[in-house]
């Protein structure tokens, strides 16, 4: 296995709410054979396992086996840094959909540090808005017009597109920089929300909008931990220094 | 659509021998998807209509109407100018396999004027040596160690790899230039077999092994018609000048 063959370990397949249990092993088969081997089920129920396991074929059994389950989509994505929102309609999400070929490029000097996640919705309605508000990028795999493309499809496509640049075509081991995890960007953002409330920025009707453009601008710094404290700090002095209510 | 789309008419995806209809189906499904819509069966009998259809979905029922059927494979290539023989095996087979991307870089120029085959074969055992003897290239898809993509997903695969390039990155209008279909470059085959035995230069010991390195040599050549022809006259000259025996 070469060094950056490693660096698969660090991507996560995360399918939210997927309906039929048969679509998240043939993802894990579609995962596997491009090396990438952490599958992230996030749903009401832990799905059935035969029903998953039919599809994983022997070859993928094992990473169901491993697979993480958890009911909430903030708790599945605290470990990584980057969320790959992947979505099928192009050009009217807020952030602009970009290639699978390009998100590839964009991730890889962040995989020796970080952890990636691919988030893929359900697969008759995709992401929602709420789901894409946890995602930095989004991802759509160009095709004809009226395609439709199955889950496994597209989790394949992005799996082939990930092997292809970050094994296959054998980079120099990459430089290495660690930015902040969901979990920490999550903190500041909720540290954000509440300052900005405090103040009376945020008002109940455009409480949502506001925090929305402050979340894709924010989004698109690759924060480092030190930099969401430091955030979180000056919050902490803006409403010790406010006026109290 | 543009005009580069128009090309993807050009492209046929061949499935030899499949043993299951319904990855006719999903093979049909994946194609459509990324624009490429003719579809050839090679194999003992028309497969059953219903256990395709019930995969293709309706997206890609129309496909299915359309999809040439054939009992041997030259007749099945005869229009192609390049058959790009697809392979999981890398590095065992006489032409070394490129990777789907690599190929289809290679095929671009000769995409506006001539007709392409992407040839796969059936889902246990891969294509045969002589099925391989029909290819001018050979593409393996680049995957982890002991994976298994199913015929769909290799489809799948190729098709976005073409789309991605031919509308995607949409590229100038390509220049045009017109090679030799394979029945024409058969023909010649042909021709070049029963000069060179009757010249006693195929013997019938050594007959395979130098005619598979005469095609192998000739493949590699993108020969004109007019350049078969003229190897023809060649050995119709020689054969005329040869001894009576």
């Amino acid at each position: 296995m070469s060094a950056n063959q490693q660096l698969l370990n660090n991507i996560a397949i995360v399918l939210l709410n997927p309906k039929y249990p048969e679509n998240i092993g043939s993802a894990a088969r579609a995962a596997w054979n491009m090396g990438i081997t952490r599958i992230i089920v996030v749903g009401d129920e832990y799905p059935d396992h035969t029903r998953m396991a039919k599809l994983a074929t022997h070859n993928a059994a094992h990473l169901l086996d491993k697979m993480e389950f958890h009911e909430n989509l903030p708790d599945a994505l605290a470990p990584f840094s980057q969320v790959i929102g992947t979505t099928a309609r192009r050009g009217r999400q807020r952030i602009p959909a970009k290639s699978p070929r390009i998100i590839v490029e964009n991730i890889l000097p962040l995989l020796p540090e970080n952890e990636v996640a691919f988030l893929f919705g359900p697969e008759d309605s995709g992401l929602s808005s709420e789901a894409l508000q946890y995602c930095q990028q989004t991802s759509a795999i160009p095709t004809a017009d009226f395609s439709s493309l199955n889950l496994a499809q597209a989790v394949s496509i992005h799996c082939y597109e990930i092997f292809h640049a970050v094994v296959h075509e054998q980079k120099e081991p990459l430089p290495a920089y660690k930015i902040a995890n969901s979990r920490e960007t999550e903190n500041m953002f909720h540290h954000l929300d509440r300052t900005l409330s405090h103040i009376d920025f945020l008002k109940e009707k455009s409480h949502d909008y506001y925090m929305r453009n402050i979340r894709q601008f924010l989004g698109k710094v690759q924060m480092s931990a030190k930099e969401t404290s430091l955030v979180r700090g000056i919050c902490r002095q803006f409403i010790a220094n406010a006026k109290q209510k």
